[in-house]
């Protein structure tokens, strides 16, 4: 396998990363571009000189694909040829209740390109949250939740900044809250009042925030996934806020990182491009 | 009672108007100033040759007091005497669970000051949503919600930018989280998901966050204020959200203007301060 680009959109960034027949980029780029055309000059801009495909995930333009399916079909769509070749992986799709994929179809695709035989849930942290059920490498129902997004907003407008925070008042906060998940922006508000009132610290105040947060989530959840092995996929701070809430209820998740399971799909859809 | 200042500090918004002996203000402006200092400073640039003093709510400096008590005390906190007399309305903290107020206590004093025999329960929606049990003129206990913080977080998120909503839309998601309020961010990830695959328009798509997010509330409230007598203290279009999902219960609240209720508030203190 030669050199090529893989792409992806997430949220409002775009990953470029140049390749070559390996598992590991040569470099990697962010930029903004939301259309095949934006994406090419982009490529171009970035890495002048490199040749090759450029194959994407998380793009619109590629359409979803019904579950029950594999998360990756036999060739990924082929949104254009010139001046470069690109083609982009389908999201997946899922009518009721209604939920798309943008992006973590390709890295569940990773995964069971490295895991052919797992057979359980995927949780698949980052700009929403997906958990998927994958029996004999299709996906067969999924659910996604904008958790992220929603801790992240709520986490400026309490001013906090750090990244860091208070286990212990994760916890407890992650079980409160999955008790009663209807508590949940009674909790955020309680927050700003213990700032006020108590002086709680800005990592206790981050880690009661992520705890509601994830816990009203793990209520939903729960009956999902529990009783399944669960593999959490997703990059390190993210993925270890759920592998630490997953593994409260008892369940030892395994993990793998977002980043190489979504290098890995591309490539698995690199391959079948021909 | 001649001329003075009322201001009120509104999350990142502090406003000031200018009054004379009766309720209705003779100017209103907009600033932002989070010091009493600043605040005498401001009202200085902004309403030149107004004299009397300056009597604020929202202002943390002024403390907060205990419930169960009254929305207003004896007289307000003085919190300078030169270059101009300013004195602010304490907020009010419950412990546990920790909450506070940071204006709306004083829109429950001038409600009181209007219905001095209301016995039941107040929801006044704003930066925070609280919901107080009053009884005999006192605040016996209260909760607040990040609600609408929350909801115009993600609405930004959603590309969302009218506030017209549709109505259907509101109640549909309102009466299904309210049942089941740990599914309210995979809700929230529907809405982007039918945008995507349903073709959900902005009116549809806005009235189905603002449905799950007030229906978690009311999840929340519910055995709060269910079968006592509510009124709803707020500005136009989220009152009537606030209404409109009460009234979906079967109570059919009063309804008062907030703005209105923060002046009588603010003015009642301004007689305490003598």
């Amino acid at each position: 396998m030669s050199e090529w680009i893989a792409a992806a959109q997430e949220g409002a960034i775009l990953w470029l990363w140049q390749m070559d027949g390996g598992p590991h980029p040569l470099e990697q780029h962010s930029a903004s571009a939301d259309t095949p055309e934006a994406l090419a000059e982009t490529a171009a801009a970035l890495m002048p000189g490199v040749g090759g495909p450029i194959v994407a995930c998380g793009l619109p333009q590629a359409g979803f694909r019904k579950v029950p399916c594999a998360p990756l079909d036999s060739a990924p769509v082929e949104l254009a040829q010139s001046p470069r070749r690109i083609a982009a992986i389908p999201g997946l799709a899922q009518e009721s209740p209604a939920h798309v994929t943008q992006g973590a179809e390709t890295k569940m695709a990773g995964f069971l390109a490295l895991n052919p035989t797992f057979d359980g849930v995927l949780c698949l942290p980052g700009t929403e949250t997906a958990w998927a059920h994958v029996s004999a490498g299709e996906v067969v129902s999924f659910q996604s939740f904008a958790t992220a997004d929603m801790a992240r907003d709520m986490a400026a407008r309490l001013g906090l900044r750090s990244e860091a925070w208070d286990e212990a008042a994760f916890l407890d906060m992650l079980s409160e809250v999955q008790a009663r998940p209807e508590k949940l922006a009674g909790r955020v508000a309680g927050i700003r009042a213990e700032g006020l009132l108590a002086g709680l610290s800005e990592n206790e105040a981050r880690g009661r925030l992520w705890g509601a947060m994830i816990g009203a989530e793990m209520a939903a959840t729960r009956a999902y996934w529990l009783g399944q092995p669960v593999a959490v996929i997703g990059e390190a701070a993210l993925a270890a806020i759920y592998a630490s809430a997953v593994t409260a209820q008892g369940t030892a998740p395994l993990q793998a990182n977002g980043r190489e399971m979504l290098l890995k799909g591309l490539a698995e859809a690199r391959e079948r491009l021909g």
